[in-house]
C-alpha cells in the first residue's frame, strides 16, 4: 500500500466517522428539541383548562367547549352516558347548564394532574367544582389531550360526579 | 490521482454508504417490530380484562386485581374519589362487594376501545355491567395501561356510574 492508498483509505474512515457524528447530532438535538416540547406542553396544557375556567365562569359555553378538539370524534363520557362529536357536547352542556331555571354556578378546577405520553399526547386529570346556589356538585375527570396545530385539545373527557351523601 | 488513492477513497465512500444503509436496515427492522408489538398489545390487553371478569364472576377478588399493577401508586378514581394504592383499592372492592350483606354479582365488560398510545402504554374505554339480584349498576371505565415484564396492567382507573334514572 503506497502513501496515497493509506490517505485515501484514512479519508474513508473519516467519512464513515463523520457520517454517524452527523447522525448521533442530530439524534441528540433533536432529543433536547423533545425536552423542551414536553417542559413547555405542561404550561400550554394548564392555560387552556384556566382558560376553560374563565370562559365558564363569564357563562360563555362556546368559550368553554374552544378547549375540546372540534371534531366528531370527540368522545365525552359522563357517568354512564357516552356523548359523541364536539356539537352534541355542547348541545349537552346547553341542556344542563343553561336551560330554564338551571345555573351554571362557578367552576373550579384543583389538583390538576399532566402526564406527557408523547410529544403529542397527555393524559391529564383532576377534579372540578361547582359552586351553585343551592348545592355544590362535584368530582373528577380525566382527560386524553392531543397537540394540534392550533394548541392542546381535549379530544376524550371522562367525567364523573360525586355520589351524593 | 493515482488508481490506488482512487479505490481507497471509492472504498471510503462504499463504507460511508454502509454506515447509512446499515443505520436504515437497523431503524426499519425496529418499525416493523413496534408494528408487530402494537398488533399483539390489544390481544394481551383483552385477555387481561376477560381475565379479571372470568375472576370476578368466581368471587375471586385477587384474581381480579392482578388486572392492577400491584404499587402503592396505582391510582383508582371513582365519582368523585381517588383512592391511591393497589391495597387500598383491593380494600375499596372488599368494603363495597364482599362485606356483610353485599353481593358481587356477574359483571360483564363491554363496548372496549384499546387505543394503543406508545409500545409501553394504552389508553383503554369500556362499560361495565354488574347484574345483581335486585338493581343493575352499570357505567363507564377509562384504564391507562401499562406493559410490564410480566403483562399489560391498568395503573389508572377512573370509573363512573350510571346516574340512577
Amino acid at each position: 500500500m503506497n502513501d496515497a492508498t493509506g490517505r485515501a483509505r484514512s479519508v474513508g474512515i473519516q467519512l464513515a466517522i463523520a457520517t454517524l457524528a452527523a447522525i448521533a447530532f442530530i439524534f441528540l438535538a433533536s432529543r433536547r428539541a423533545e425536552n423542551r416540547v414536553h417542559e413547555r406542553a405542561e404550561d400550554q396544557i394548564r392555560t387552556v383548562l384556566s382558560d376553560q375556567v374563565a370562559a365558564w365562569n363569564r357563562g360563555d359555553l362556546d368559550g368553554f367547549m374552544a378547549g375540546y378538539w372540534n371534531s366528531d370524534e370527540l368522545v365525552f363520557c359522563s357517568g354512564g352516558t357516552i356523548t359523541k362529536g364536539w356539537k352534541p357536547t355542547l348541545d349537552r352542556y346547553r341542556k344542563r347548564y343553561q336551560a330554564e331555571g338551571k345555573e351554571m354556578g362557578r367552576l373550579t378546577f384543583a389538583d390538576i394532574h399532566v402526564e406527557q405520553l408523547t410529544n403529542e399526547t397527555a393524559l391529564v386529570r383532576g377534579r372540578w367544582l361547582l359552586a351553585m346556589n343551592a348545592t355544590n356538585p362535584n368530582g373528577l375527570f380525566t382527560l386524553k389531550m392531543v397537540r394540534f396545530a392550533d394548541g392542546w385539545r381535549a379530544v376524550y373527557d371522562h367525567t364523573s360526579a360525586s355520589e351524593p351523601k
